[in-house]
């Protein structure tokens, strides 16, 4: 009956990380340890902050370190995973960055039942045959139409049929610019590829700002409009969704709760729910809102920005979704994300994307390759030592 | 122009915190400093998370440390206080914990501000006679309904007239359980005084839980049941509150942005919304969201069980509701959060509590007193020293 044992958290980073919306540049890889079974996983967070929730004392009943909730805990099934998130969430209840650094944990326990089992995540899930996603390029819009037009046309080339541009300038500038790009986008892309635009919560609440970009995406045939608006402004979300025809809405990166996933399913008119693995507390909550999605005619895309070992994380909760469906792929990322992972998830010849076979999330971090990313971090408080990175092995 | 210098982070703490819903048992404090002027706030928060989320390295664009959109910024006017908040929304988009550390510095801005300019913060606001609040004793369930009958006759006997118990054993145990508890608090209170009770969330999503617990209630009959389900299930809140009746349901203290706060009111059907300053991002966002309420005829009440000073923040942001409105006032907190100010806000021989009219949030930290409590931080990332505790002067 293996009890878990060790929990363990690693931030890994570029040498230098740079002002950009480029979320590769640094990564908090965890490892799971329960008796000699191993599993690994990764929080999309910010890594120090999660450290310290992992860590932190005891503030009262509902504010307990992270990792208390998970040492000593059984493993023996999902049931067993299920359990202890809702110990995380009930103990951790007023730790905010309590979900965050949950992500990283179930991630890591579903990595390694499957490891134990000899069996990938999607087999756990229920799965018989994984889809074959069509996997969208993500990129940053270039700082000119033109360098759009550039990288837009390498990714055609590259072979993609979807690509998504986001960040950078849009929406920073006036309507026209805007329109620019996206015009750029398209043309580059070609006439059938699926063109996806990603305000990046720009316009926070104005959906009159939002509104003014309509023609433009409707004119492109964009598929979505992605983040138009901070994630809680649902209000501001379905007013948009009522006008936006045929250019669908899509959000959900921010939900670190499947209760922010159901809102915007529920009350913002999202046509498109976008959820990661690494924010919202694991593949468990993720699974749950793929199943709330389908049921109610939304298209669950995962969202994915950092190392093979989060997309493999990201694509398990709806491996069975049709397939061609539409996937994030992260295309530009940092030496760092590459490196992460001995394998990577390739697309096929046919340009679909297919999960690893192999047990667990079927991708093994790198240990060698990551180490000299690996920063140091040494906490105390009241002359203890809380957290001391260990040995990356 | 006085521009902001220095942001620092005091970790307190009880010699001996124990596993019981009682948030008094640590305390972290914040000091603005800009040129010559101070002003103190406090994050009803974890506080080494928090501490980490104020100075941790950035991690893209929209991860940054809270600290970096502070410091350096000009502070002359409440339009700068907004200005500096949206800064640390956009910038720390995707740092969960960085709403919780915007509110202590939010709410020292106010104070420094109010200080400066030798006005109370609620005159910044724009009120010119701060209501006369009915304090309601704020007390965990005792562990028997007779320890809860005992509590509930001295808080009558202390003078108040309204009293909310909560946690401990309420909604763990059987149905009949919580009845004994409901009557014994209103037997020990008075046919008279107004009764709260708060589940903890201790339901999660559970309707049917929940809808067991009203006959009880209503027959005790209580003014709210508060937090029966975590903060995102607003379709359970819809649901309980349709069958409620004269129960109103009372919720809102998770809530760690204006956004979360407005989706009770427009979506949980709450006839109460609970906010505590010290969490949504400070007395900027809470007065936003105590004028959406009352557009919409719910009624705010500041959720608070700390210190004085952050009794007086919480009560800032609806110092213009009517006399008589309720607000939470802790009771039983513990010696460290008695001990943080020099004065304190006490009712007056009418039963009623008014805000001070000292300069900003008119309350002094006593910094002697809470020496004993400070806790010694020391983080460092890759050799580097990124926090140390300054010294509490």
């Amino acid at each position: 009956m293996p009890i878990i044992d060790a929990v363990d958290f690693f931030y890994l980073a570029m040498p230098e990380v740079l002002d950009i919306g480029d979320g590769s540049q640094d990564l908090l890889l965890v490892r799971v340890q329960a008796g000699e079974h191993v599993g690994w996983g990764e929080c999309e967070a910010a890594p120090l902050p999660s450290i310290a929730a992992l860590v932190c004392p005891m503030s009262h009943s509902a504010c307990k370190p992270v990792r208390d909730s998970v040492l000593g805990e059984r493993l023996d099934s999902i049931a067993d995973i299920d359990r202890i998130g809702d110990r995380v969430r009930a103990n951790s209840l007023d730790l905010l960055q309590a979900d965050h650094v949950l992500s990283g944990i179930d991630i890591a326990l579903w990595d390694l039942l499957g490891r134990r089992e000899s069996a990938p995540v999607w087999q756990l899930l229920g799965v018989t045959r994984p889809a074959a996603f069509l996997p969208y390029a993500s990129v940053l819009f270039g700082d000119s139409a033109q360098e759009t037009l550039a990288k837009s046309r390498a990714i055609r080339e590259a072979g993609y049929r979807a690509a998504k541009f986001g960040w950078g300038p849009y929406g920073r500038g006036s309507v026209a610019e805007d329109a620019d790009q996206v015009a750029a986008a398209r043309e580059g892309l070609g006439p059938d590829g699926a063109l996806l635009v990603d305000a990046g919560t720009v316009w926070e609440a104005d959906v009159e700002a939002a509104r003014r970009r309509l023609p433009a995406l409707q004119a492109a045939g964009a598929v979505w409009l992605e983040e138009p608006f901070v994630s809680g402004a649902l209000d501001a979300y379905a007013a948009l969704a009522r006008e936006s025809g045929p250019v669908k809405l899509a959000g959900g990166e921010g939900s670190h709760n499947e209760w922010m996933a159901r809102q915007m399913i529920d009350h913002g008119g999202v046509g498109y729910v976008q959820i990661d693995a690494g924010r919202i507390g694991g593949i468990s909550p993720s699974r749950r809102v793929a199943r709330y999605a389908r049921e109610r005619g939304v298209t669950y895309v995962n969202h994915t920005f950092t190392s093979h070992l989060a997309l493999s994380a990201s694509l398990q909760p709806f491996a069975d979704a049709p397939d061609g469906t539409i996937c994030e792929y992260p295309l530009e990322p940092k030496s760092l994300a590459w490196d992460a992972t001995t394998g990577h998830l390739l697309p096929s010849p046919d340009g679909l994307l297919r999960l690893p076979d192999g047990p667990g999330l079927g991708v093994d971090p790198d240990l060698a390759a990551l180490r000299p990313y690996l920063l140091d971090v040494d906490i105390r408080v009241g002359g203890r030592t809380l957290y001391r990175t260990p040995e990356l092995a």
